[in-house]
């Protein structure tokens, strides 16, 4: 394949820099979902480790090179799981963590931006808000900015989840990967076309949200002004040109999935592997749910990228026909 | 220490019979637990598996023995999970798998043990009728039974989480050990007197199924008439004396709590961890509630045996609070 920028040497390598608390996560086949969704279904699970996301493989590089440079301070935006994992790399290697978020994020994994010991400045607007604000910081203040997706160890770091699977015995035919600002796809996806392109790479983004997928499809950066979906982590409205460039070589498609969908996918989970997941870790089953005949009879891993909800707005979400039943 | 039945060289040899997907499982400290419950929590996860519990690590090496014999049937008593287990591990290996369980027990651990292909008897009883029925199918029919911690293989498989335990860094102090038949307590407080010695090995039950703690308190085999627990996985009434043998030479100590606490345990679980789990998979959080003074200050690792849950009911026991948060 044409080169991204990611480099397969570097990701093999970021293994031995991050916490191995972060690294070899369960992947297994989940039977009890596959009667729903008419396909073979494995799970690979970034949500059982401090920060309840995968955000920590990239935050874990980025701590381990300021930790050796004169300047131990960073600031970046996060929805909130970039911002978790950065404070819980960051303390253990004596930085001082700015995380800039929209006040409007998911208050749980604000709360435990606070919990890591990071300073936390919010904005009154949405995440692209938050991400001008943090670039601020960093010019005015001369501190390194840690842009998520665009820093190249945000994306080798969530590409040691790709180096993960190709090891995985039996293999398998689809990877459904969510697609928010690029990291995880195009990490993943990298590994992917180098080591088993084989396999089919699928991003998933909601509805609500579609920049990548718009710009994936156009192959020029499409904006939006506005998101409309509960899926926070992936609520992107201005893609970043060098990850779609990268977007361009790994993706085989991307997809967009309507919001019951996304919520049907987290109560699937719930009832059926006994996961409590957070909106954007539900995408791959929601794209299963829109299109079955796709994946009939394929062996596909949806990636459970994270579990920081909100407690009360997921039983909002899901809870209600459980609840209900005799 | 005195020798349990239990042997170290072999349960590092089991590790190469268990098929990896059960191996080294999530072990991670969980910091949003800490305020709630006054000292250093970490979490040993078993569910996030194709079983959601730790049972198939002993029912592996069961079906691996099994599988090199002329007779491939086997038949155990199961509340549930160890059924699954070894319906699981026989399937692989053409083994024929006969679970006796009582009808009284939960209902997607039944529905499990029929997806994964074994058949299924049910007693008009609790599960002391269950194990006294699947040893006579045994006699009857001249196959093996599979009893669930009087068999070494169950207690040995069981024991390869404390391997993965006493090569944890850092170090903890203490592990609370659900008890039931005993298989998990005497498998685990067999590696730690063995290999981590200064490790306080706790093993906790309910106050409504006490037998096997009343049993290690008087050193001597107590039965009851009745169980009164939803913690299922653990609801014994008769104490097998090789397995109290052992336990007396591993557990520092056996406490019994109460329902509440397990419920406020399970919700802690998924308040704080996001993590669905079956009672008896909450005992240990439940144990620090009851006596938070005896853990604080110190770390304390509790093991997530088992994930399988009715919805209905676990809504009905942990979903009413946050339903009704505003």
């Amino acid at each position: 394949m044409q080169q991204t920028r990611l480099d397969t040497a570097r990701i093999r390598a970021a293994r031995r820099v991050i916490d191995p608390v972060f690294l070899d996560t369960p992947m297994y086949r989940c039977e009890a979902l596959e009667p729903g969704l008419g396909c073979t279904v494995s799970i690979k699970l970034e949500t059982a480790n401090p920060v309840r996301s995968f955000k920590a493989r990239g935050t874990e590089l980025v701590a381990g090179m300021l930790a050796g440079h004169a300047s131990r301070a960073v600031v970046c935006a996060s929805a909130g799981n970039l911002g978790q994992a950065l404070a819980w790399s960051g303390r253990g290697r004596g930085l001082d963590v700015t995380v800039v978020a929209s006040r409007f994020a998911t208050r749980a994994k604000l709360d435990r931006i606070r919990a890591w010991g990071a300073g936390l400045e919010l904005v009154d607007g949405d995440h692209e808000m938050a991400r001008e604000r943090a670039a601020a910081i960093a010019r005015c203040d001369g501190i390194r900015l840690v842009e998520d997706s665009l820093d190249i160890e945000t994306c080798e770091g969530a590409a040691t989840i790709g180096l993960e699977l190709v090891d995985t015995e039996p293999s398998f035919d689809t990877v459904l990967i969510a697609l928010g600002g690029g990291a995880l796809a195009t990490g993943v996806g990298h590994v992917m076309k180098a080591l088993a392109p084989a396999v089919e790479v699928i991003c998933v983004q909601p509805l609500g949200a579609p920049a990548l997928t718009h710009s994936w499809r156009g192959r020029r950066v499409v904006t939006t002004d506005s998101t409309d979906t509960i899926a926070d982590g992936v609520a992107g409205r201005r893609p970043i040109p060098a990850v779609l460039d990268d977007l361009l070589l790994v993706a085989d498609d991307a997809v967009l999935v309507q919001e019951a969908s996304i919520i049907a996918g987290m109560r699937m989970l719930l009832d059926h592997a006994g996961l409590v997941v957070e909106p954007s870790a539900a995408l791959g089953i929601a794209a299963i749910l829109e299109d079955r005949d796709r994946f009939a009879g394929r062996h596909v891993v949806t990636i459970v990228c994270g579990s920081n909800v909100d407690v009360d707005a997921y039983h909002r979400w899901v809870g209600a026909a459980p609840l209900h039943t005799p």
